[in-house]
């Protein structure tokens, strides 16, 4: 790991270099101003600073409001276009807008005033800069930090661009504030079961998938970059790591437009399967890809040649980093899930929620902690908590969480987004190349269609149910950029080859996001994808047979077919069916009937008392799971009976009169799709263990 | 609002004097070290810095986590002790305790080594401290910023104290971040039935008491100070307003503690009321009444004459800030009724939260903009947010955001509590004064005991339900300080007398906490207060003649008695009633039939249809207003008429069948207060417009 150590400005979260602002539930401003909580200065200098550090809060007040402002501008026009029915713009593209006109009225109509405009008096040292430095002023000395360098033709309106500075945030905020609930979210509100039915698929998408993409985009911007050197319009160095860096970072697709269209119009489950699991995972994988890059980066001196050794270095860094984080994030949905498992928790939802909260919170921090990606840990911290986590919650927390962490979501995304649009006019070192931009906007679209095409083709080699030609099209059409490739190119605008990747990052994603998200409509029909699927028909119309599980977990055989990592896949669903989940949640069967005899005493003192009322009848939701692309062939039958054993019709179970906990019939839509929202206020009602009869038993 | 601005240290967000960090809901750490987006220098340099920025980030994650862990281990301890029923400490003493252990394992545990043990350089300039500062090295230059000054004596150790600045958070924080959604919440979960019917009492309670109280201790504490000069323990210099100061800060109750026994018993709900109104309040009082103080402070030369035109402008200032920051909130809360009555914004529960927590927030960012006091404008957002936004919203949004803000409060308030604990180790400015602690211990019970008694006597004449012995003496006993006394005194240190008051609130409030926190239930049952009371039952037992209020607004003659400031009550009541109700909700009666026939088409225009529906039958929640103390003599009967005009029995409304915004008969416990936390989700039960007969009316 010590290879991770040397990523160029990855482990930072100083707000200083700008009158930093951020933005995260609650609002904090950062001014660059001293605190002196130990000062004893004089009184007339103090009133001084004073002052001045009072007109600069309540100017970072009036900035911050503007955003806020924003925001409530953005909500109200989503509210506006959703209210009309409007589909051309989603609101992260309003959010957007809104950004960029800000950013023109900061740019253009405030005029650069500042309330001191002098410039600050300098000292010499002999030795480089120092982190912190000691200022004597008549023998009182006084602490400073280094803040960065400066131009020197900057060194006189220091004070000057104090506005279009104000409202540039340290790119950190982006990674450690605003990222993590998104992302989080996204492993939360997962829908499981479509996910891990097409879960080969999309791994194969994320994984090989963007690494094509990756080499292909930075393969062809190295083209472009020579032809720039060529024609004279490179005026500083650009390595073939910085375009594979491009490469890395504008392969992360974000189509949250796309899929926010699929939601509200019902298109195709498994479509959406496909591009969520892949957009989700792939973030991941060029977050740790980027860094993979940057630790190849300083092995050689000349880092125009090939150097192997420093290449299965970078592969290695890449497989540590990802690993490991995925551990982490592992480890805490495990620890939490059997926190709550073992304390009656969940009789104090507030407490519950808090504590839920607060682990997957320290999953970032420990990540952080031992050097990995805390981005990628609290994916699949996100994903492990949905998955067991979830079963142990009480209702009221179930629905309190997933809540939370969607208003978080929508927060952080909108605000993202509208401070893209921002951006483009307050950000100061935008170099614009036009031959760049027009190379990389050529070269996403092949990166794009590398992936897509000759990976769903090989796909449908292993699949039953075929990758179709036009949701091959449309998955082509939805590989939108967006907030991480954004956060990921404002990390680092240190070198002029990195101003100018971000540049071109930003205008890609204004294209993408306005264009392909606004399309999507007419895409879909255009390309004949059903819309208006109710997932559950959907389901039927596959087949009739039936595949049950028993209650040992074992598959039934002669139902079954070729499968996506068949052994490997049914392999880890029944260890996790037998051993995890009744370790870790109060679904499952207990531990007593799954782990051999001499384990007894341990099984017993593991398993809950819950999992014993329904073990015979227990049949497990994630069953579906089993379940693979060619074998949409699970039927239940009509007949529910709740968790306390009364039997009641699928009909009558369809209103989830036990709150949520109770147990539904195939018809009664507990894995409904049909909108976002109201999967995350239903999806309590597809959790948890399901007691359902195949028809046969009743007929 | 001149004045405003010499409030020393008052508007500061600068996290800059520390390896800050920061807590809320997401974490932020503020690492003193330079962001170098713009910086170029040579690789060895930046990487060399690079490290050492990773080894920095690394170590606060480190810390951070600690923290989380804390919280963590708080939350489980909570639950054993609720689970076992353990009340004689609380959460928030549990908290301290930890926080204490912690902060003797930072103190005395870890050896304070550095990574590297030297003094910084320094340069001299002629100037005094300037905010921004260039270095020129070779040619190149770096820019600095103040982060305060420091003792000769702490030069050579600047980076060995790192261990405890690092956990030490700039004072601001509490200010601006943990307390706002802690002020937010008491607003928006305030029992407003309850509170409006002592109001009268309450403001008495937390104008007059909290002004009594602040001087009481100051002249208590200016004699304890005049002793220790007398004595030669004082070495420092300690003014007569500093003395008035420590009144202030040390006035703001925080009867959490007590407060959580209480609705774990059901204890008596009018001393519920008068304890709760009084605190939150108070706090707002004490915020505004330091600032007064300070703006007193700098008038004369010589502090300690009494000035009469300083101490006018004090007053002019807090009447200024005061009702300033009252109008910022309630404006805010204002337009967010308006904007959700007018727009179709319901039907999006996500965009309604998102929109609600936006503008909640904005009116610390605007009051905090205007000069004004943000926190004690979140307090009256609140509570315009309850009394009018929260009919507009939609069922989803009412549970989402009382759970949102919920959860916010609770994190916020237990990590200040843990981080109470922490400071009384990790501070490095304490002064433990054995003379001042004693006065002030003394001067607090004097003090509380001259804001009770007193006041009680005067509000009894005017009472017909009297403030019984048991009571007085059970509101003198539940004087806790916490968060509000500790957030105003770490606020500002930088003074000798500054930090001896610091030493002493911190003292003051774990002594509180703990001994008067952990003796509520004993000094319940001691005081004879009844507990488990049902306030339904309690209103029953009161009498049995009603009073019911007309559709149009009006107070049969009759029934009413001498009121708390009875006149301008029902003045406002009516206005409140008449024309805001149906303005800014869907509640109330329609505007067509309350305004003059002259505004007939803009008040046709400004009705929702809801409110002609519910014309003729309407009969609003709030006539609850009218009742004062003396008069518990609201009865009704057992019919119940939901809104869409059916009627069902009493019995059956109990449930809230119909989604919470229906009409619940008087003994379905819509306004029960049994536990807090149920009332939280219960509240919208008893919101929104009741359609009740009284029991004549089917006689």
């Amino acid at each position: 790991m010590n290879a991770v150590a040397r990523k160029p400005k990855l482990w930072r979260f100083f707000f200083l270099l700008e009158k930093q602002m951020m933005f995260f539930p609650i609002l904090i401003l950062l001014i660059n101003q001293a605190s002196k909580m130990n000062a004893e200065d004089g009184a007339m200098e103090e009133l001084a600073t004073e002052k001045e550090a009072e007109e600069s809060h309540r100017q970072d007040s009036v900035n911050l409001l503007t955003f806020i402002l924003l925001l409530t501008l953005t909500i109200l026009t989503i509210w506006l276009f959703k209210h009309r029915r409007v589909r051309f713009l989603h609101e992260t593209g309003l959010a957007m807008i809104y950004g960029l006109l800000v950013g023109v009225i900061l740019r253009y109509g405030i005029p650069a005033t500042s309330y001191h405009n002098k410039t600050p008096p300098s000292c010499s040292l002999k030795e480089g800069p120092v982190s912190t430095l000691l200022l004597n002023v008549s023998g009182k000395f006084f602490e400073y930090t280094l803040k960065g360098e400066i131009n020197s033709r900057e060194i006189h309106n220091v004070e000057q661009n104090d506005m279009l500075r104000k409202v540039t945030f340290d790119p950190e905020v982006f990674f450690n504030i605003l990222l993590p609930p998104i992302i989080f979210h996204a492993g939360y509100s997962l829908k499981k079961r479509h996910f891990f039915r097409n879960l080969g698929s999309i791994i194969t998408y994320a994984f090989l998938g963007t690494a094509i993409s990756c080499f292909v985009i930075g393969n062809l911007m190295y083209g472009v970059v020579k032809l720039m050197q060529f024609v004279g319009q490179l005026t500083d160095k650009f390595y073939y790591t910085d375009c594979l860096f491009f490469g890395a970072i504008i392969s992360a697709t974000d189509p949250v437009t796309v899929l926010a269209i699929f939601n509200e119009l019902h298109a195709d489950v498994d479509l959406y399967a496909l591009l969520f699991g892949e957009s989700v995972m792939n973030d991941a994988v060029a977050i740790v890809l980027s860094s993979s890059i940057m630790a190849y980066q300083p092995a050689g001196a000349n880092t125009h040649t090939f150097d192997t050794a420093a290449f299965f270095k970078s592969v290695g860094v890449f497989l540590g980093i990802f690993s490991g984080s995925f551990a982490m994030g592992a480890v805490t949905g495990v620890v939490t899930a059997l926190v709550t498992k073992f304390t009656k928790l969940h009789c104090f939802p507030l407490l519950e929620t808090a504590l839920f909260f607060l682990m997957s919170w320290s999953t970032f921090l420990l990540a952080e902690a031992c050097g990995f990606t805390g981005v990628v840990a609290v994916l699949f911290c996100g994903i492990t908590q949905a998955h067991y986590t979830y079963n142990n919650l009480s209702e009221e927390s179930t629905t309190r969480t997933k809540q939370l962490f969607e208003v978080l979501h929508f927060l952080a995304e909108n605000f993202i987004f509208s401070y893209m649009g921002l951006a483009l006019f307050t950000f100061q070192n935008h170099i614009f190349s036009p031959i760049f931009i027009i190379g990389a906007f050529l070269a996403i679209f092949i990166g794009r269609a590398s992936n897509i095409y000759p990976l769903s083709f090989l796909l449908n080699l292993g699949r039953r149910h075929k990758i179709g030609g036009n949701f091959q099209h449309m998955m082509m059409f939805a590989g939108l950029r967006g907030a991480m490739a954004f956060a990921l190119a404002i990390r680092d605008t240190a070198t002029y080859a990195r101003q100018m990747m971000f540049t071109t990052t930003l205008l890609i994603v204004f294209f993408t996001v306005w264009v392909f998200g606004g399309g999507t409509t007419p895409m879909l029909s255009w390309l004949h994808i059903r819309v208006g699927v109710d997932p559950d028909q959907d389901l039927q119309q596959c087949g009739d047979n039936f595949l049950v599980l028993q209650g040992d977990g074992t598959v039934p055989d002669g139902s079954k077919t070729r499968q996506e990592s068949a052994w490997l896949f049914r392999l880890w669903y029944t260890f996790d069916h037998n051993y995890l989940k009744p370790l870790l949640t109060h679904s499952g069967p207990p531990l007593t009937s799954t782990l051999p005899a001499c384990c007894g005493p341990l099984a017993r003192c593991l398993t809950s008392p819950q999992a014993y009322e329904n073990h015979e009848q227990l049949r497990d939701n994630d069953s579906d799971l089993i379940l693979n692309d060619g074998d949409l062939t699970l039927t239940y039958g009509d007949t529910a009976i709740t968790s306390n054993g009364a039997s009641s019709s699928g009909g009558d179970a369809a209103g989830g009169s036990d709150g949520g906990r109770g147990v539904n019939g195939k018809r009664s839509g507990s894995t409904s799709e049909e909108a976002l929202e109201r999967e995350m206020d239903q999806e309590f009602l597809s959790r948890g263990t399901r007691l359902v009869f195949p028809i046969e038993d009743h007929a």
